[in-house]
């Protein structure tokens, strides 16, 4: 069975179409890779592409990328409003289908010495794949951006995991590494209080004492006039959706405030779905593998 | 992107190994069609294979299979506790992916054509297929099994769709037709009463007023010492799951009976179940075919 990977690189650069027309003719380029989606924001002058495929060859389509963003796009002269550190700024992998996470850091790793090797950009691991606490958080890493990179990567704790303290003089530094896939997930409530979805985010959210994989703010949707529950759930199985939903519900109705509905916003894995299926259903002995016709076809 | 259909072709024969294994030869003999699943009955003396794949290729496969079955199995000498009146029995097509109901009729009907004029099989047309209202289900057109099929095809009202009033003489009669993926569903009720599940049943299934595309009976599990409302969901876009688990739920405490858990039997569609899970996340504008991440893959 073959080992599905998604992959979401982020390019410092959402202005120039010829280099983001390119950008998917690369992306588009090789068999057993897709390209499901990609935006362009020129404002933020950033582009992201998400392709899913094969784990074999996802990795050289994303390396082609790469080298054609060395090759294209400087982030010293780049502006916009994203944070951004380098030409080929972010590449997460996310297992898909038939790999582990722990194969997905192995993957990113092998990209990394790569990408260093050949295209000689520093890199930092980031995620599931970092090296040390500090360099989880891609914030972190890249806190003070391309124009801070050169004299950060001189500090004792910043020395990249692959590549010299110096960045690359047009495409800068790279973070690469492996992450679950990331669920966007909101709860709309029959209220126009954003108080109550402020304290309710707080309350699922891991930052403060939450579900650890639960990421949430309150968001006041200003059309409708209601106040919203914003949630990025950033491991599905560590905190299924359900779980969030119902203690939404529970937190809301101490305040008289029901669930009226919820957004999913972009893709979701079938199994953040069918997990909570299993729940409302009480199915016992359920085995998501074996029973779901659709894994019998995906390979 | 490729149509994906699902087909599950019963044959006359669970007890010759050697006439099973070969069908499992010729079902596994081409690509692009999988064979999921087969089972033999002995007592039954019936073999039932699922195979899914290319709505282009798999009728070849069929075919192929019943070709080896016409020349192998001789029905008017087969016994066994399942009724009977083919060599191949019946033939069911199933929509799975990217195809609709209209065209898993078109092939079923492609099929009994060739099957027809190339294996001198007469064949009914049943379920989604059929041409007249008697012909839908299929144990009415069985009824009699391959005994009475000779003098049966005489009758007004029996004329095969395809083929003359006579039948083959070691191979019989076939059912071929298209039909909505079925789910097995069964849900556990807190009590050693079965009158109870058998009331319930009654409520839930379209036969006696309930839900159109749910058949259903109380069943005792003697091991658990608890009754079952045991489910077929024969259509589960016309009556999801998550209707009838409710319905059973709220019936249920008439007695105060609490439900338990369910059970899921072999396979099912994930979007049976995903339907489920955008009924209790109150998912708003949710587009099944665009935002599961495993619907891009399947091409």
């Amino acid at each position: 069975m073959v080992k599905l990977v998604e992959c979401i690189p982020n390019f410092s650069e959402g202005q120039d179409l010829e280099i983001i027309n390119n950008l998917v003719e690369i992306a588009k380029s090789m068999p057993n890779v897709t390209l499901l989606d990609y935006s362009s924001d020129a404002n933020h002058n950033r582009s992201v592409f998400t392709l899913v495929g094969d784990s074999e060859i996802i990795s050289e389509v994303i390396f082609q990328m790469m080298k054609y963003a060395t090759d294209h796009i400087d982030v010293t002269k780049q502006i916009g409003e994203h944070p951004r550190m380098g030409a080929t700024d972010v590449v997460p992998f996310v297992p898909i289908k038939g790999i582990t996470s722990e194969e997905c850091v192995l993957i990113s790793k092998e990209l990394a010495k790569r990408v260093n090797t050949e295209l000689n950009i520093p890199i930092f691991l980031y995620e599931e794949s970092a090296t040390a606490a500090n360099r989880k958080n891609l914030a972190k890493i890249r806190k003070g951006q391309i124009e801070k990179m050169p004299e950060k990567l001189l500090l004792d704790e910043w020395q990249p995991d692959f590549g010299d303290r110096k960045i690359h003089p047009t495409a800068g530094v790279t973070a690469i590494g492996a992450r679950m896939p990331l669920v966007a997930f909101n709860v709309n409530l029959d209220t126009d209080d954003i108080t109550i979805a402020n304290k309710i985010a707080r309350i699922v959210r891991g930052s403060n004492g939450g579900f650890k994989y639960c990421k949430g703010i309150g968001v006041m949707l200003e059309d409708r006039n209601i106040a919203q529950v914003s949630m990025n759930m950033v491991n599905f199985e560590g905190t299924p959706l359900y779980r969030a939903f119902e203690t939404i519900r529970f937190e809301a109705q101490r305040y008289g405030v029901n669930i009226i509905g919820s957004e999913l916003i972009g893709l979701a894995p079938a199994k953040a779905l069918i997990d909570t299926a299993e729940y409302y259903l009480q199915i016992e002995d359920f085995d998501y593998n074996k029973q779901v016709l659709e894994n019998y076809l995906l390979n």
